[in-house]
């Protein structure tokens, strides 16, 4: 009954970082998004906002759980009893990151496994710093994100230019 | 209860394959062990030593099924029921061609996702072709292959020069 | 008044070379469409084949032209009055080999330019050697190469199975 | 009648970029080079001094006007009837990041086209940080950039080392 | 009699740090362990401390020595005597920076080579950065550093949590 | 006293092998340039003009021997009493090759240590394929290649042409 953590800053969580839970949640018996409370860069979200966007997009997918973590990655996923950490990997320089830290966490915790799956195409450009710049650029950032993050990223982008 | 395949040519199965057919018997209910048979390249082994060599390796794994396929690899798992491909990457140059060809079968079959496992690093630098060469050199293949390979690979080598 | 060249082998065209060919349109008073008649590796579609289908899928673009070239490319290129060479990227490997011609080439004529388009995200795990790959191995080929494309595809397939 | 845009902070202007600009007029009938005023990093130069820079190297260029944006650039170079962006590639790692940029700039105005020229080899280690970075460690940058840009530099870096 | 340079920040030393001092100990006849001064990241370690730790671990091999550097590293290597400036590599990201680099240092001093030599591969997934975020977490970098260093960093991220 | 080995088929050699075996005679005692016989690969040249071309461009470096050798590299090299074989880095797919071929010497043989060095910016782009291309479809390869190697690469050519 393997359980999968998806972890991020979900700075905001992105129609590619949706995708990439939908996957998790139809392979997996049961999948927590894990929220990174440790940002090391200052979010543009807070904890709390972060932590009710992805709730609200994830509210259909019945096998999916929205957490905080903090601390090493794969010693919460020890703790939650998660046999994989699930990573969407979208380009080259995605894949050595991602490579390095999955050696380092197997290094850790050998139990643990860290499975990838690919960002679709259509969102292979697709970042939460991408969109966070559109938006405070002006940009329209519909189809790049769901539409109540569209909404409340605006609110944040207008109310710090206000 | 997600059943998975590991493909491959596996001319021969070397222990790095042997470490991702391991964590992927780990994650998933079933694994089938894939050895195709549409091998553009002439495979040194023939593919009936190519299943014997890697079911004789899998045989401590106790859900763990070698079978050979032929045709398009993501049609064969739709008709095995699986739900996931499971592919080893070790490198920039695999990443490359694997997401190319993970988002050529989501195209042609949404339903079965292809996942990624890292190879352990003392086996990134390790594969069928390296190890051939290796062996046809004359040098030591010993602890790059299971020991019943390295017999199969020094008669194989042996018979072709002698 | 600049005009280009989208060299290829287009062995068969696919819809991402249209793409690049339609955006050079786009940009170009005259693109040159020109197909290889060196090709090292032999092609499964004959040189007069693989012209009639470029031309029937460019016969909607006023400003293109297929022809048919041997030699070295940039030669051609001179040779024809053509400012640039148009080529499309898709991933890190298409770079590197392309950098590498595009600085021999440089070297050779200073005055031509190497130019490089983005293939289509939705294109970008499309080559005519997996279209082929696919279109043997009994696959759909819809939506990757034009419709006339998939009809000579079939029957070349077909010729070659029967 | 095609133009262009070539963009970038130019803090300071190197001769790679200027041999990007010079191969971009050579190409296109107009090209406006467009220094960034939204520059997140804190930059050596004032603006009005990278614009002046800039200015004095492409005095000779007569198609070539330099000018300032701020916001999304792929919007700028909407105002401004652009059909193209014009961007240097040197190495894998731009490579990623500007084919990310390129798709995103399609998604959002899908009739600029961004295309990319080739760095010339003797450039190929350029760029603005190490060409500062050697400056302020008193090392000589004698062919990187133009002589104008060289005194510019060393008067900055000297006043700031004083 | 070629001296060779091993620069860094060594903020702290690691396991593969050490690695390549070894083996450019083995292949040259002196080598010079550079701790740079300039570092523009504010380091974990004082300068003092990342000598001594470096001296500490350095201390059976007795053709190395361990010195502090600042300015260009290239001229610095010329006012030591030596003929090469020695990089460990692990993945492609560093290999197209120190690329630039080496490229960067031949132009300004042609007779100082700068020569590559590989990480281990158990190594390939460590860098001081990984090594403190683990510490910090309060995970075990047993294996990944020298003891002495181990100690060291406990006691610094002791200080700054406590 | 360490020896290197500058390994290679130098079918033929070009300028861009010149430039490492150049930098390797300036670093080590002793360089032995090692002309593989085993090329899986059918060359151009034949063993004996491969050789032949190598010593001509090398006779004035005094501390440079050409030979030949067959088997697996690493075993010549120890035969041969060499502490170090050295190979020239272009570009990414080159590195990832060579990262694979050293850690798997290092394994058979931890003593021979690999080293890289970095092919000049003016040769990034150069290889003995691109050169034998070149020439075949009539181009000028001066600069490329040495003289005396122009000549026999025209001569070689113009007998299969004839």
């Amino acid at each position: 009954m393997p359980n999968a953590i998806v972890p991020g800053s979900f700075d905001p969580i992105t129609n590619g970082h949706l995708d990439i839970i939908e996957r998790a949640a139809h392979l997996f018996d049961h999948v927590t998004v894990a929220v990174a409370i440790n940002s090391t860069k200052a979010p543009l979200f807070a904890l709390e906002e972060r932590v009710e966007m992805t709730r609200e997009v994830c509210c259909n997918l019945s096998n999916v759980t929205v957490e905080t973590f903090e601390g090493l990655l794969v010693e919460y996923a020890v703790r939650r009893g998660a046999t994989a950490i699930v990573k969407g990997l979208r380009a080259v320089s995605d894949f050595e990151y991602e490579l390095q830290m999955a050696l380092m966490n197997r290094r850790l915790y050998p139990d643990v496994e860290t499975v990838f799956m690919m960002t679709g195409a259509e969102y292979s450009y697709l970042s939460s710093s991408i969109v966070k710049e559109i938006a405070r650029l002006g940009g329209s950032v519909e189809g790049l994100v769901p539409d109540s993050v569209r909404q409340r990223l605006r609110q944040k982008v207008g109310r710090e230019q206000g």
